[in-house]
């Protein structure tokens, strides 16, 4: 291949991959010839070909445009789930993918770790230090079972942004998201209890259901609309369904944000028949878009969502700091904290206020956003470069999470034991489901990438899923 | 009454209050007179008011001991415990006792937080300021579901103290002893079942077993000697009782250390009727006698021992730390942890495994079990002093909680109401009890005495219980 054709390739797939939108300028020939270290003929060789192509439009004077009549890589397919309430399997591959995040060796593609190097969280482990070394109550003793007051108000301030305005009484501190979805969960349902989620879904909020002995309802789950509305009513029809939980927005594993239109209306159904919605919201605030999008949780006016977060995906997990907003279950939701944990620690609290307060907070979400896009582009130029022609991948909107579908008869977890002695580590598509679907995707986090190390791993992971596939 | 009288008031009150143990030497004429500024002689007239009292016996050359035909004080009575399975009540006014912990300007007898400002504990925390400068994966990655490996190192070598032997591996991190409880009480049990627990009780553990919707059956307790062992067998013959949870060592609110005999046969039973042992240890570090008394844990030899405690008392609550160790239970043990709170936050347990590996953490148990014997000698004398001649209290053998019982018809929902608009803070007994019993008991935190603040508070609640008594 030419180096012309090797840059249109790469060009071509970011378009078809919807990563540059229909009528948006594209780079200019200068700037691509010197990110890409070729000539600009070449580069203007490679727009000659994605005219041919009829992937972009060139305007005089102007420069290179995505053309409206582009075609569209295809998406991830939406899965035919179970049509009944099933009861969660998949703890021992779960465990497995948490166990192996912090081997060093390993080149971590499965876990859930956003990039925790960047100078702009510097003030966070500053304000950590300097209050670690204040000995009194408010950093070593229990805090209020709700959680710091100054915590609750900055995460208030920020909600605003997401559409909702709520004080600091609504919020309790909780120990990460995982608390958040623990207490929310134990607080709308009973063991037996059914539980709709969407599909593919966050494995520790299924795992969470499982642990307390409720069923999940897999919802078909569009990867750029989200959760199936029509679907969903048809299940409230047929089942007693308590809650609904689900994560709209930046959504894990699949990326999309849910429109504002289908929240309004997954909002009535959830009026309709009168149960509730846990929203997690954990990489909401890691949305490429701006402003970002809102909860569900802003739409609700009779407080039936409980929404879960923390600052694990946008700051640190080691942290350990999330909270929720439980609305009218705000009662049982503090009995579950309490039984759950009692306090939340006090010390990253104050650490955390003091990193909002100073507006150190949005310097840090404005360059991670920025990042986690760049290596978008990046990731899915290797997947597409490396993968099987087939390979379909989602579009993220946020977050840094990468959702890829391979050929029907793949099996990752057979990829997974040929990666493993290569010390490279996925998430397996099927952790993702309650009745195991999803064996041929699997998930790819793209938080840090180094050309150095994750190109020629992506690479091999290509090689392997080819001798697979060859092989079956 | 004279100087002389007074003097002998205080120490024939701590004999009698077993403080002294029978044939300890008491305290020198001359070390007496310079701790209570007064003559020597005065020193000399109290002790020979003791000798008509035969509290004490003189020795020639050697000095006054504590006779062996010594009066007892009463203890707390053993309580009559509904002897059935009940659904347990109380949650409101824990709530109130965990909310009103945080003001000020309150005068709190009521919490469960150790001193916290010793020097002991610096090392402490400019180990936690300078590991939170860490920017790396150790200090704000997500830890491994299990924890720090050298945290639990460090951990195992600790429990060699309390006679047990286990590996590292045997251990989980949590998120305080109140996690390590919750993961316990879902390890072994199911919606429905029956938990045995010892009567009164930590409000913690049974607000858990209220929250996942287990019933408590209340087990009659000596103040001296722990769990009747006669009233659980019983139980065990008549009820399908699931688990027994208890607090064998410096039990809260009790404060005695079960007999290690009394253990073995508690462990036998729970092997005769095949069950499981949910032990907290949470004080059990702060026990004043040496070396500290063994777990039940330490006798347990086919796993069916989980033991909670935590850093919660012997250093500071805020840092939420504690583990469990679940015996057999460890695969359902995990699967609880990750569903509750995910990890455990990485940053404090390498402060503490720090802590404790430079000796520190030895150092600062020494110092706080001598402040803590100390101040038992001090609240346990303005207690005799101002509150009503039949006044029971317990006789603490580790830890900083004392209970108190009043006159039967007291009910000290009503004294707290009293004390509310004086500032003065106290966990009423009822809060011990799963079904409400102990309304005439009271526990007083003695962590932090300040003579200035608190033999005033003592002796302002002494009148409203004088009060309250006398309008009843
Ligand atoms: C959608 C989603 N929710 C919740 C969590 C857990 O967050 P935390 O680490 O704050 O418990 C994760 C992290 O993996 C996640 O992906
Ligand atoms: C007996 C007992 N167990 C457990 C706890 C809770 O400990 P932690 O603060 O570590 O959750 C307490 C504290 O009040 C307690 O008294």
């Amino acid at each position: 291949m030419n180096r012309y054709e090797q840059l249109a390739n790469i060009l071509g797939g970011r378009i078809e991959q919807g990563l540059y939108p229909v009528g948006q300028r594209l780079p200019s020939v200068r700037m691509l010839s010197s990110e890409h270290g070729v000539s600009v003929s070449t580069v203007q060789q490679a727009y000659r070909v994605l005219e041919d192509r009829l992937l972009v439009e060139a305007r005089p004077k102007s420069g290179y445009f995505v053309s409206a009549s582009k075609p569209q890589a295809a998406l991830p397919a939406v899965c035919r789930t179970p049509q009944r309430p099933v009861d969660i399997s998949q703890w021992e591959p779960v465990l497995a993918l948490i166990n192996s995040r912090i081997n060093p060796a390993v080149i971590v593609f499965g876990g859930g770790t956003p990039d925790i190097s960047p100078a702009s969280l510097k003030p966070l482990t500053r304000a950590l230090a300097r209050m670690a070394q204040r000995q009194d109550l408010s950093t070593l003793g229990y805090d209020s079972i709700d959680g710091s007051k100054i915590l609750r108000d900055q995460i208030a301030r920020l909600m605003i942004d997401s559409g909702s305005h709520m004080g600091a009484e609504n919020l309790v501190i909780t120990t990460g998201c995982h608390e958040a979805l623990s207490i929310a969960i134990r607080s709308v349902c009973q063991v037996g209890d059914i539980v709709a989620v969407d599909s593919p879904s966050f494995h520790g909020a299924m795992q969470t259901l499982k642990g307390f002995g409720m069923k999940a309802l897999e919802i078909p789950t569009d990867p750029v609309t989200g959760i199936s509305l029509e679907a969903l009513e048809m299940a409230l029809e047929q089942w007693p369904i308590k809650a609904i939980q689900l994560t709209p927005n930046c959504n894990n594993p699949l990326g999309y944000n849910m429109p504002d239109d289908r929240k309004r209306a997954l909002l009535r159904l959830a009026q309709a028949y009168d149960i509730a919605i846990i929203e997690d919201d954990v990489y909401g605030d890691l949305a490429y878009q701006y402003p970002r999008p809102r909860t569900i949780t802003s739409f609700d006016d009779d407080g039936r969502v409980l929404l879960c977060s923390s600052f694990s995906k946008t700051l640190a997990p080691g942290l350990r700091i999330g909270w929720i907003a439980p609305g009218r279950y705000r009662d049982r939701a503090i009995h579950m904290k309490y039984i759950g944990t009692g306090a939340t620690a006090t010390l990253p609290q104050l650490a955390i206020a003091d990193f909002i307060r100073q507006g150190d907070y949005l310097i840090h979400l404005r360059r991670m956003r920025y990042q986690y896009q760049q290596n978008l582009c990046l990731i899915t130029d290797w997947v597409r470069e490396y993968f099987p022609a087939g390979v379909r991948v989602s579009r993220p909107q946020g977050g840094f999470m990468l959702w890829v579908e391979l050929d029907e008869k793949m099996d990752t977890q057979r990829l997974n034991r040929l990666l493993e002695p290569e010390n490279i580590h996925i998430a397996m598509g099927s952790i993702f489901s309650a009745s195991g679907k999803y064996r041929n995707c699997l998930r790819l986090n793209y938080a840090q990438l180094d050309s150095q190390i994750h190109k020629p791993a992506i690479k091999r992971m290509g090689e392997l899923i080819h001798q697979l596939m060859a092989n079956s």
